[in-house]
């Protein structure tokens, strides 16, 4: 087994309650002791997502008693591992680990990880920084494609569609033939979208916005939406789309309830529908999972690229929320662990 | 061919705008001639149900030009027939007819309808009353029931449960095993359907509802809701439901937007879906719908059985529209054509 030095203490970001960034304190903790089919985990990189923003307020699926360690996904090393042939393959690898299951969050200089889930080995061609955001995005972007692959969908509505998130599944769509109808809400992030190549961009903010996208969800026979936003725009999708069409919620970036018309739904035969990244996952096929994760990660220099705007140290992570918050198009911030 | 005598000139029901009752006339008019595979219907009663009140209001799936004239279904006899084979054979029948399709509603003393789906025969064994509400609530109710017992489920909630439909819905599901959660919106509406054998029914104005559903939906396992109401109560049945639920609203009482925690449809797998009963008619295989008109028949008497609370003559709709509006549960208003 390899040696590699590893101190007694770890600086780690916690979350005392469920009431928002200021609740985030920095604190110093043991570094803890992978178990048996367990890693530890020296973390390079984290970015900050919508998802890690609703765990702060705890708004988001998994709400473990506080205090917890928050962050979703990142990158780093395995410099330690417990019991078991896995756990010593792992050993040396630059991996992905993801926040959730064993160990919590990734928001710390050290994690533990479950082998089963918690990491995947990184392709050697990508960086740790593009490692740490390898997870979450591509393979819900991926994930948006596969759908719409399935459903036969030509022509797909999204909405946030600036997001990195966004800018993938433009990227993805345009290489597998599925026209994008892009929402957003400001005049930057149409110029943006429409500079890396996309066709419709729609501003929900102007007026005439809703005519514009019954026309192009009617041009286009657009029957299927990903929807991050929530509120009142689901359902102006849902008006806007041809009759048997879906809204497929998957984030609630407006942070109001989903409102929709119920005659909208009954005579014209729409629904609201949902997606939930882990819970596909568990849904799918371990080898699709595998296939998805091995041609994901191939397609991060280009297709599920993330721009970085700015990379904050772990002890700044309250300043790196407002800055993402204030601004969350255009590129991602990362946290350097150390 | 048999010789009925047939006046020159009809009492009609006509609705110049989609304001609501006050827009409803009372005209003469005269009565049309039967085409091909068309006959000529003497109409006997109607029934006053929910999707026509949202037909005057201009809220229902079909919205044709006015005048129109309103009224979903009813009964009566065929008087008359145009040419074909069909249509012969219905001469002097009794029949169900619905306010669809050709020749438009049927609160009208006479109406040409299409042999071909436009009325059905009425086994000897119904009034023209009965027969009257023959055809959306019954098949409702058996399309509910069929959807139902199609997914598995042992248990289903149901608002506006005191309903005549809902009534209907208790006594099918009763008899297939079905359990029924029952949601209402007052004391008399417990009773009523506590007196008729219904074993759970919530009061949703009461405190503590929302627990005490979210009680008997877990406790039941009740992965299945009907909602009529839609507006607030759609977001409480999902809410209230265990993870991978799903609540399909089939009208708007409340005339209020389906709202919905999109944090709880995400993450828990819920979904917002309809039903509508002409397009669900024309998804099943025909055999199956004429197997299923013939067993609601039978049920009518028994399992499928309106009460009928008042009758008024066609000249008193707007009286008779006033008086179900008041009261829209407890037994139906039927309208008598002459």
């Amino acid at each position: 087994m390899r040696k590699i030095k590893i101190p007694d203490i770890m600086t780690v970001a916690v979350l005392n309650s469920y009431s928002g960034p200021d609740a985030i304190r920095i604190e110093q903790r043991p570094i803890p002791t992978p178990g048996k089919d367990e890693v530890l985990v020296k973390v390079a990189f984290a970015p900050i997502n919508p998802s890690d923003l609703a765990t702060l307020k705890g708004t988001y699926g998994f709400k473990d008693p506080t205090p917890i360690v928050p962050g979703g996904e990142g990158s780093g090393e395995v410099v330690a591992a417990g019991r078991g042939v896995m756990a010593s393959y792992f050993l040396g690898k630059r991996v992905a680990c993801a926040g959730w299951g064993t160990g919590g969050g990734v928001w710390s200089e050290y994690v533990v990880k479950s082998v089963k889930g918690g990491v995947l080995p990184l392709h050697k061609s990508l960086s740790l920084e593009q490692g740490a955001m390898s997870l979450i995005n591509p393979l819900t972007a991926s994930a948006f494609i596969d759908i719409s692959k399935k459903g036969g969908h030509k022509a797909i509505a999204l909405t946030a569609a600036a997001s990195s998130l966004g800018q993938m599944v433009n990227r993805l769509g345009r290489k597998e033939g599925i026209q994008i109808i892009n929402v957003v809400r400001r005049d930057a992030q149409v110029d943006l979208l429409k500079a890396q190549g996309a066709d419709i961009v729609l501003n929900s903010s102007e007026t005439g916005f809703d005519q514009e996208l019954y026309n192009a969800c009617h041009h286009t026979n657009t029957l299927l939406a990903f929807d991050a936003v929530a509120g009142q725009i689901t359902g102006q999708l849902l008006k806007a789309m041809p009759p048997n069409s879906k809204v497929i919620v998957f984030s609630a970036l407006s942070r109001q309830a989903v409102q929709v018309s119920p005659s909208i739904i009954i005579f014209e035969n729409k629904m609201v529908d949902s997606f939930w990244l882990g819970p596909w996952i568990s849904k799918q096929n371990i080898l699709k999972i595998m296939l998805l994760w091995k041609r994901a990660q191939k397609q991060i220099p280009s297709y599920l690229k993330s721009e970085i705007r700015k990379i904050y140290p772990l002890q700044e992570v309250k300043e790196a929320i407002s800055d993402y918050t204030d601004q969350m198009t255009g590129g991602k911030i990362l946290l350097r662990m150390s």
